[in-house]
């Protein structure tokens, strides 16, 4: 009998070569499909939620996928968590990708179709001199930023807007590049800055390039009162520079319509 | 006029395969011989204090190096470590290699040679599930530990013996594996188990070996009055695993016997 399985998934993205599969190199789908397939005894191909590119972490990505198998999912979690992590053995060094939960849904639910929403994370390091061993954890910053001003910009970038200006080329072709932004926050954590956003949807790089657009707010390089009309503009290049892939993190996707925000 | 430089250095060891140069790999001594030459504009090379195998972390490796050359020690550290760091914009992304301190020594001084002993931290991450974010950082050991007899079985290596049992083949030939250790601490910090130790010397794995005993004291594996027949045995079977290299940082180098401990 079919059954329809819904992962949630962290993982260590400075390990992968991002999440969607390819030949030749170390993805996450790869590593997550081998290690299904092995212990489902079917061809697993997984649905992800996000295409996450190389570097960019995970504490709640989602994927689905389906088959007609028997072992029962505590089971198969269990088993797949101490392949990737290395073995049977407790002692052995744990893994950079494990699998939070799977649950049984529906038939026609669809991981990628039916998510309403996500959150994603963004860490700002503002330790002088910067922390070598955050390298791949958090984006460097050790000018000064006027976090006031960045607040104000994000407020300014919260609700329905058209967001071509904060998207990159190379990304899947998109019907519309109209989002919405339900929550947008900057807040300082000891010597880091992190910085929250949710959304029904986000285009290729959008969160970067937010962030890279407040940092440049931040360090006076934009004004904040640009907010309004980098947006109208649609125009990348009127937006700020893109913030590196090792500071952001997919925290949560949504499914109902009440998680959202 | 020949200048005789000791370079203090950290690095995240996870992002190199070990400390010695080797042809066709990313190694902490290459990376810095490489920046150093280029902005000594002579060819340097680096006497390290401690060759630290890929994986290993430094906050205080020490190296050395001589030559004559004009550029002052403190523009040579900042050159350096904004072209370690991938450029001169401070926005950039920070390297995993830095020079934290440059100073000249008298003409006979030899970074390695006049070493008075190292002090090490091993850290054991004993959170469940073990976090994913540290696998390069922490040891995860998710069995019960009994601290207690971790710390007595520590007491009794502290001292002068023969470590021979705690010495894995491959490391360079030495004339004696009699070595002092100073200090072996075993802490509790939050989730974490931080094993600190200090001695003259160390045997190639020597620190690993202990703390992969120590630890195997810890889950009953083996008793803790087994580390003296352990010691005098002089074979390596006896003692416990080698804990892996991710766990370890080579802390401090010392150079004057009152530093020691």
């Amino acid at each position: 009998m079919e059954r329809n399985i819904l992962l949630t998934i962290e993982y260590d993205g400075s390990q992968f070569s991002g999440w969607q599969i390819q030949p030749n190199a170390v993805t996450v789908q790869g590593t997550l499909e081998e290690a299904l397939s092995k212990f489902c005894d079917i061809p697993v191909k997984l649905n992800g939620t996000s295409r996450t590119d190389a570097g960019v972490h995970a504490l709640g990505q989602r994927a689905g996928f389906s088959g007609d198998f028997g072992i029962p999912l505590d089971k198969l979690v269990f088993a797949v968590n101490n392949y990737l992590a290395g073995g049977m053995n407790s002692l052995n060094h744990v893994g950079s990708v494990r699998i939070k939960e799977a649950e049984e849904m529906a038939p026609g639910f669809h991981a990628r179709f039916d998510a309403k929403g996500k959150k994603y994370r963004y860490i700002i390091s503002r330790e002088k001199p910067a922390d070598i061993f955050r390298r791949k954890y958090a984006y460097s910053v050790t000018k000064p930023l006027d976090i006031e001003a960045m607040r104000e910009a994000a407020q300014q970038m919260v609700g329905t807007h058209d967001f071509k200006a904060f998207q990159s080329s190379g990304g899947h072709e998109r019907k519309t590049t109209v989002r919405t932004i339900y929550r947008l926050t900057v807040e300082e954590k000891g010597d880091d800055l992190v910085i929250e956003v949710s959304g029904d949807g986000f285009l290729y790089n959008m969160v970067r390039i937010i962030v890279g657009t407040l940092v440049d707010i931040g360090t006076g390089r934009l004004a904040k009162e640009q907010v309004k009309d980098i947006i109208e503009s649609k125009d990348r290049q009127r937006a700020g520079h893109t913030a590196p892939a090792e500071g952001l993190y997919l925290v949560e996707v949504y499914y109902e319509q009440t998680q959202l925000g």
